[in-house]
């Protein structure tokens, strides 16, 4: 299996390389060529000394001419989209979310239709959506079949590449998936000022000795997968046939609806109570008032049938994160 | 009120300009510029002796570089976007139907951007969307937030247009609103090879004493207004204000559910049972199946509570053929 990964210095791209390399499989078959792409180096994993496959890394625009050509030259049967701009960028910066977000993944799509036309060349593309592609109002629980309305242009670019990739799907140019990530937790790593940063930091924080602020009320519910079960999720995708899929080819995950009550009782049960006096809280009207916008949980049946799994409780995306980053370092 | 008609040699543009015209005030205010814009020449309407405003016709392409600058070089207070590749093209020319319907929205979107964060120009966009969003498996009553999953590359460009509008218009750069015609019936003139063809032409082609074939069972629905009906929601949504429209911009409009059976007991308590023998019944498989992922009926809540007012009976969309087709020729 010939893999490439558009986004791999990401957290999600190296933590996807790094599953890939040290289970050597995928879909039933082994690897054979693994090429990691991002705007900046990815981190080269390591492959052990028996490893039977290749691994290249490249610094690459995927919006520059000719880039996207490139990537695909050597037919990879598996590509991973996962390069975006976040959401706080595509806000401030208009174009270059449209530049990166929606431009980026129609020059991937337009040069495997390229391909496709003169060779019948059909590769699995797995592409990282967004449950930003929600938008207010919204139901308790969001069902399989609610309409797309987002509230951010990041969300409106995720929404668009998603009906891009379907229709490049029903037409037979490629072989498509698109997966709704609930938000990640615990992301590993430094504080960033993401308005949903607090939902890893009051965790994170703590279980490193550090305070962390708290800025919504304990009574608000959002949704979650750890970094481990999105990486389950991308994997599990390239399993998936065509027919399975069917031509509704983006869909909403199972992931855990917690509340942040519940998110600091797992915290306590897992690392005891000493540890949440580092949660200050500190209520922010702003960050309150987009959080009252977002999604509290789905009822992702289509997904649940596909066999993607999501977590049972918050103690086991603490557990994750200790497993995973906290002792890796 | 200065307006420019994209697409105006169109069946529903041509119509638009005649109404707007013959009316001389829309949304409260005095028509004082027209501007008519096509691919090709439109049709000059007629301005009476006493008229206070100018109309200008123009051939112009929206996709070529500048066109969408110069178009709107005037400030128009409300552009209609109607200019569009019909279904069954932009499914057998792929550039050519994103081209047009994705691109060329996108260039006149972007020109209006340039002139607003210029000097603040913040036009009404209403743009004609389409049922062709949706995409089987359907409901049987379509409720206003059912998601959109195209299965044409039309309803597609027509989806991601949808998305674009509610971003701009989200973002103040415009006053946008995006409205999904039923299926036109009776369309006035000739025969045409659209799948959809037959819903009209079981009407007017009797109503003129010629004959016309039925390819589907007489059991099958879907979902109708008549052209001066798409008229009035095309004229009525230019007197909405952007607080009543809110972010959901894109939206059903309340059309009339009919059976095939419907129709023709419509024609004939309007035109008598012996014109009934022009419906020649001729069972097409290929159409059957086009026609059996279509949208049948839709609960259309918002856009009936917003005013939008569709027809209640056949009987009243035939007329509507007699008075504003037939009759004037």
């Amino acid at each position: 299996m010939n893999i490439l990964i558009i986004g791999a210095a990401g957290m999600i791209g190296s933590k996807l390389a790094n599953r890939l390399i040290s289970e050597a499989h995928i879909a039933g078959q082994a690897l054979a060529h693994l090429k990691l792409v991002d705007v900046i180096q990815p981190q080269t994993p390591l492959p052990t000394a028996q490893s039977s496959y290749e691994i290249q890394t490249k610094v690459a625009d995927l919006t520059r001419d000719g880039v996207a050509d490139a990537l695909i030259a050597d037919e990879p049967d598996l590509i991973y989209h996962l390069a975006a701009v976040v959401s706080g960028e595509a806000e401030a910066d208009f174009d270059k979310g449209y530049r990166i977000n929606l431009e980026g993944t129609r020059y991937l799509l337009e040069a495997i239709r390229a391909r496709n036309t003169h060779n019948g060349y059909t590769p699995t593309l797995i592409f990282t959506s967004s449950i930003a592609v929600y938008g207010t109002p919204l139901p308790n629980l969001i069902s399989d079949d609610f309409q797309l309305t987002p509230h951010t242009s990041y969300g409106t670019q995720k929404a668009i590449c998603e009906l891009l990739i379907a229709d490049y799907n029903r037409r037979g140019i490629l072989q498509g998936i698109g997966l709704r990530l609930p938000t990640i937790c615990i992301r590993p790593g430094l504080p960033n000022k993401a308005a949903s940063g607090f939902f890893s930091g009051i965790l994170r924080e703590p279980l490193n000795g550090k305070t962390a602020v708290l800025p919504v009320d304990d009574t608000v519910k959002h949704w979650f997968a750890s970094p481990r079960t999105a990486i389950d999720f991308l994997i599990h995708a390239a399993s998936l046939s065509k027919e399975a899929v069917g031509l509704r080819c983006n869909m909403n995950l199972p992931g855990l609806c917690a509340s942040v009550a519940e998110q600091i009782e797992a915290l306590e049960r897992v690392a005891g109570s000493k540890v949440l006096t580092l949660i200050k809280r500190e209520s922010d009207p702003s960050i309150k008032s987009i959080i009252s916008g977002w999604p509290e949980a789905f009822d992702a049946q289509r997904a649940i049938k596909l066999g993607f799994k999501g977590e049972n409780s918050f103690d086991d995306i603490i557990k994750v994160y200790l497993e995973d980053d906290l002792m890796q370092r």
